[in-house]
């Protein structure tokens, strides 16, 4: 088979894609393993005969809708040559690039606050997930302090999590009244932000 | 009994105090009937005695735990005379008092991302909170405007929801980082824009 995945490996794949959407809406207690059954067509023993259990099957369902979200959100963003401009395309692409999605929103939000109440394995996903976006944004701004985009009083890690705070809480301001306005709304004060504070 | 609560008034209000930290951590689906009898030492009968459906039970208990926030988050707000320090009091409320509420974090960001799902009761519920939160802060910002303690050319409705969104995301990022820093480092950046943006 030497280059080729296995049936067993493409099995296994197979069921992540179709678990993903449901513990992404449904969250971890809300998916039962009728659900997952439905969405997968296998029965119990298929489905555990490649994840040991359903906490399993859940954290890499959430690494599969991570990932997908990440994609979305560093679009083109590495080809934009200035720094000011690469976190604003990151922005943008949060705000508008919300198609292509494993849906029911943010996986990041929907697990940390699901995981809140002890569940350690799906925690950690969580945390590992917002420890690395955050370093992303970190690493645009120090370079952007190092090339002189940036205004060297501007602290790479504050304001990561500022703009991924801001970002998450539109977010949810957005799914819970149905509408673009919060997002929009949070887009135009970030970029605003960057101009006026951040840029050098 | 004219001015006391009957027997069965109290009772009532026992479940709801004592099911809401449950539903507020563990969420919804993730609070089992079995939770519920063992916080509130009754059977099953004895809780829907009192309540219809664990719908009806989970609904009561969010606006228990959202009142508690909301009350934390207006403390003092009223006697600050100036708008943008009314502003400023309700952000530091937020950051810094967070004892004395229901544990589990904000009830309102726990039941929009849990209830996207399919849960209308509570959805319906989340978005009344947030309608009520957004309209205070936007007649906080109305009426700097009106006294001209506020740039005329803020809107009111667009400001509220920033300073809800921002706040929100924070809080996401503080609990999943178990660290306040990202809650005082939002409060540093709204109190900044406020002074910057918004001050007349």
């Amino acid at each position: 088979m030497s280059n080729e995945m296995s049936k067993g490996e493409l099995t296994r794949r197979e069921i992540v894609k179709k678990a993903a959407p449901l513990f992404n809406r449904k969250g971890y207690e809300g998916t039962s393993l009728s659900d997952l059954m439905q969405a997968t067509g296998l029965q119990k023993g298929g489905i555990y005969r490649h994840f040991p259990s359903k906490q399993q099957l859940a954290g890499e369902a959430f690494d599969y809708s991570w990932e997908k979200a990440v994609s979305g959100r560093l679009e083109g963003v590495s080809e934009v040559p200035n720094s000011v401009l690469r976190l604003k395309k990151m922005i943008d692409n949060f705000v508008e690039k919300r198609e292509g999605l494993v849906p029911g929103g943010c996986p990041l939000m929907n697990t940390a606050v699901e995981s809140d109440d002890g569940n350690p394995l799906l925690r950690a996903r969580a945390r590992k997930a917002l420890q690395s976006w955050t370093a992303r944004l970190s690493k645009i701004t120090a370079e952007g302090i190092a090339r002189h985009e940036i205004n060297p009083r501007t602290k790479p890690l504050e304001l990561a999590q500022l703009i991924i705070s801001s970002l998450e809480g539109a977010l949810l301001l957005s799914r819970l009244q149905d509408s673009t306005a919060p997002l929009r709304n949070m887009q135009h004060h970030m970029h605003d932000h960057l101009d006026r504070s951040v840029r050098s």
